[in-house]
């Protein structure tokens, strides 16, 4: 949020957007500029890269194309000991760092370590792309939701989707339906779900729980603020501080 | 892109980000500077707003939870006239203009009337609240998948979704698994796609045809430069100069 500072000894998980500089946000920017260190993946533009401090250390982590990456843990390992170092780092990763850009597997490497750990949304390849094409991603006409699939798999192959995250948008006053639905599709009632209140504002709230409590989650609101709903495993690793109980809220200021 | 100014008689349709200000894009910025006439959704926070020029027209197009929302009619038909007197217009949305936005519907709406029209994506409340929430969408453990929903219907009430747009992230080397899943899933081989290469980069190209077109598409990939699927209706509107042929192109410099 807003009064977030860019504190030494954190990890920032940054998303730099699509390609376009000026896709980025203004936070990403703020980061930038107050980095210590900067690890970045392929395909960050220069013009990017420039809005960084002079004083920052820029680590390049892969190539185009698998070519001489570098390895996932190397990348973890180095995160981990310039915040050790109480040094400013930023991960700066192409579209957003948890749309297909293994920020869940950063967070959670880096949660397990105790480094603090902060995440920046990015504009995803696919809402840019759309932007610039004109193609509506969700039309009341032509397809009311929208999936995003990865088109290759870490063995390079296309591999068919298993297990989906399932996102509602101004769903919390239909929350029986949309749990009925769930479960009509085959969705366990032990799923873990989040409920979003506010979102990226100072007033954000964060109920954690499973499926079967989604509609008590959902009358946690109690005006009109907008609100999302989260269905899928990785709801459970909401930022912690969550207890096991349902109905637990964490106020993030 | 990054060149592109803003031009007096064109509407821009901008994504305002999910809430926190600073999840504003540079570009989204400039154009708050450069508008004459902004209008704008609910939920836009009142330090987004004070952004703009301060000779620009602010109009409130809506309130919450639709108790008096301004029909989309008047919205459309005070873009046509503002854009029409050869002002800079902004259609300032929450999040992002092409994800449950109605966007699109603009879209057409102008495009029909020969009004300039581009698009600006915006973080959209899915990545924006995951972020926060530190859920991530997608992870390679727990859901490879992400697939956006809308909770509630222009009745009000819960709907299931009836058609999806797909995205294919990084897939062109595997547009034939992909098309083949995509049969098996009953999807139909007349369905529209659009194949987008180094997308909102001064290089993108947009190739657009049918999904039984697919593999032809993605093979026009010359390099290694990052690509995107998009299969659903659509797909089939997007920016025009593209040709009713197979295999069209259109450079977006």
């Amino acid at each position: 949020m807003a009064t977030t500072q860019s504190q030494p000894g954190t990890v920032w998980l940054v998303g730099a957007g699509p390609g376009d500089p000026e896709l980025l946000t203004l936070k990403a920017v703020r980061l930038l500029e107050g980095a210590d260190v900067i690890l970045h993946d392929s395909l960050i533009p220069d013009e990017i890269l420039e809005l960084a401090s002079k004083k920052a250390r820029c680590i390049h982590t892969g190539k185009r194309c698998g070519a001489h990456r570098m390895p996932q843990a190397r990348i973890n390992a180095l995160m981990h000991r310039y915040a050790e170092r109480g040094l400013a780092v930023v991960r700066l990763k192409g579209g957003d760092p948890f749309v297909f850009g293994r920020g869940g597997e950063e967070l959670e490497y880096l949660r397990a370590r105790t480094i603090p750990v902060e995440v920046v949304p990015g504009i995803t390849a696919a809402a840019g792309c759309a932007a610039e094409a004109q193609i509506p991603l969700t039309h009341r006409a032509y397809g009311n939701a929208l999936i995003l699939h990865s088109g290759h798999s870490s063995n390079g192959g296309f591999q068919p989707a298993r297990d989906y995250t399932r996102v509602f948008y101004m769903g919390l006053n239909q929350a029986g339906d949309i749990r009925r639905q769930l479960l009509d599709d085959g969705v366990d009632d032990n799923t873990p779900v989040a409920v979003i209140l506010a979102g990226t504002t100072s007033g954000q709230k964060v109920f954690t729980g499973i499926l079967v409590e989604l509609e008590t989650l959902a009358r946690q609101r109690k005006d009109n603020s907008p609100g999302l709903i989260v269905v899928g495993d990785s709801a459970a690793i909401a930022r912690q501080n969550q207890t096991t109980e349902p109905l637990s809220s964490i106020h993030i200021a």
